[in-house]
């Protein structure tokens, strides 16, 4: 488990606070690890006994992209807009599942094709940090700029002190974006050793014909990008060569997700990933920092070939199993109740001894 | 699915209502399943665009086992009076998880040794339906008579009508009984196909030595029983059958359990089923009328090696995977979140036409 490289002093401590509950030991399986994972992130200055965690926000991320111009998606790009507008309705899959599970949410217009008029955007849901109109076809040429990534990263950081301002205490992570899918397989293929016969899927469903033009492309892309001879295997500047990679394969919601993760982690907050773009995303931010993986919590494994092979190289165990390949941040939402009662867990069950229970 | 028997005149707009929310066929995998089932339950009059679920019990029904004294467990069987106090105390993981997803509680004592003091039962927590002062040793003799499988299921009834009057619109099933994995497993072992090597766990942690003694126990309390020739593969009398395997392999808590099941299920609740035991009872009850079925919901797939087994013999998809082996009812009460996320999609998600989406 990644979080082991955040032993603290503390360590044996709650091991020990968690060993002494009511139960068998072990016998909250994949609970017990994220109880453990939670203190140890707060546990760095004192051993605690009581993890926070009461103000979680979802935070969507929506962008366009470039390469659908080729129809690669079920549906065209004008549909991401048309998605924004229907969670900032409050009608979306990600709308009920934070109503039902008390998360609030933001929707960050990372680059949609066209921003949202303002008139829409007054609920306070929307957040606008636009790197541009959709990105360039990354099959052709690079999606975006150097520059653009580094104002991805900007506006993340951005984001996150907003959040910590707000005493958030843990983010959950979603995206909408029409053909996103096209551009997390090629980071991913570039960022891990696997083909991208093994990493593609159908997304959200899509026809052979279809499927077999979306591979073409993706590789389209990955080769141009190996013309570039940027060495992502090597640890000199592996922060400036994975944002390479970003910036030539896209897209504008990723980028924001990266830097996200990032902030988020130095700022010691715990991420809880949704599904394979969310995912790529994270794998990116793991590249760039290997003590991001301390922070993350790994909310369900998808229907996305490509997620379980990731889900693998991240050394993760995803907290559910349920068929989900829709994105918006869905898996993390309804994971979250899990985490919570993680938490429940490590702070109000009682000990052998307090309770005595003779075991 | 056990569902499809429920079909009604319903179904096909049912399943048009999911396929219009804007998201992709199926995409929201098996909390699609559990809206189809719910709404299926609740149209069985017209149809309902609007699934109510807000007023959940967690029932967890407590007994001991005779076949204890040969020490088959990590614990004694005073240890299960020490829980149910733990319970009415507030303290145990089930009661952390029923506070953290909003799920009232109420434990039945069926039979555990000695009774709950009247001074420790007054917030109205506690149930008493007493069979006696745990069953007798079933590797020996009968655990309990016919008489009492009928009271048992008669005090099933007068239950479950309470919970009517209460206006429950969902019931979660746990348990709490040291040894009751030997009863369960016996009990599986003859409604199936499967042996007692196949079906056997080591509970919540046992010695190599305990699980050859209690292998060995469970075998002969299997064999005492084969020489009474019930005939349990017969439709005849199939209830009657069900209730003397009952009655020879108990227990007071299981009995219970099945009876519940099956008047939840005539008053058309829906039920969620928790782990290895209450599984068990579940397979009894279905074995008895087979349209129960329709009425459970899977909450997770413990560590029980025979609880997969019996998963599949059942034909039920669980929600979670978690490696939980601690019982108590508390798969359910973490499964729960989930149910209430299909209800609210179902209930709340907005259709294409209606957002403007143009999919």
């Amino acid at each position: 488990m990644s979080v082991k490289a955040l032993i603290n002093h503390f360590n044996a401590e709650i091991q020990l606070h968690i060993d002494t509950k009511t139960k068998p030991q072990g016998a909250l399986g994949l609970l017990e690890t994220i109880a453990m994972q939670l203190a140890n992130i707060q546990s760095q200055q004192s051993l605690t006994k009581n993890i926070s965690l009461n103000n979680p926000i979802m935070i969507v991320f929506a962008g366009d992209h470039g390469i659908n111009q080729h129809g690669l998606s079920i549906a065209r790009s004008e549909v991401t807009h048309q998605m924004v507008l229907n969670f900032l309705g409050g009608g979306a899959a990600i709308n009920c599942f934070c109503r039902s599970n008390h998360i609030d949410l933001n929707v960050v217009d990372c680059g949609i094709l066209t921003a949202i008029p303002p008139d829409m955007t007054k609920n306070s849901v929307l957040i606008e940090q636009r790197l541009g109109a959709g990105t360039n076809d990354f099959s052709k040429q690079a999606a975006m700029t150097i520059d653009q990534v580094e104002q991805g990263f900007t506006h993340s950081e951005t984001l996150v002190n907003k959040y910590l301002m707000q005493k958030r205490d843990i983010l959950l992570l979603g995206e909408m974006g029409i053909a996103n899918t096209s551009a997390a397989t090629a980071i991913m293929v570039v960022l891990t050793q696997y083909s991208v016969e093994q990493c593609i899927g159908i997304g959200t469903g899509i026809t052979d014909e279809q499927l077999i033009l979306k591979k073409q492309l993706i590789q389209q892309g990955i080769d141009r990008f190996a013309l570039l001879s940027t060495d992502i295997s090597s640890a000199e500047n592996i922060a400036g060569n994975v944002k390479q990679v970003l910036a030539e394969l896209g897209g504008f919601e990723i980028v924001q997700m990266v830097g996200t993760i990032l902030s988020a982690a130095k700022a010691q907050l715990p991420i809880m990933i949704d599904g394979f773009i969310v995912s790529v995303a994270a794998l990116a931010a793991v590249r760039i920092d290997n003590n991001v993986g301390d922070y993350l919590i790994f909310s369900h494994q998808s229907e996305e070939q490509g997620h379980q092979l990731l889900l693998v190289e991240l050394n993760s165990q995803p907290l559910l199993s349920l068929g989900l390949r829709l994105g918006e941040g869905t898996g993390a939402a309804l994971a979250y109740p899990l985490v919570k009662a993680a938490v429940s867990f490590y702070n109000d069950m009682t000990s052998f001894e307090s309770a005595g229970v003779t075991v």
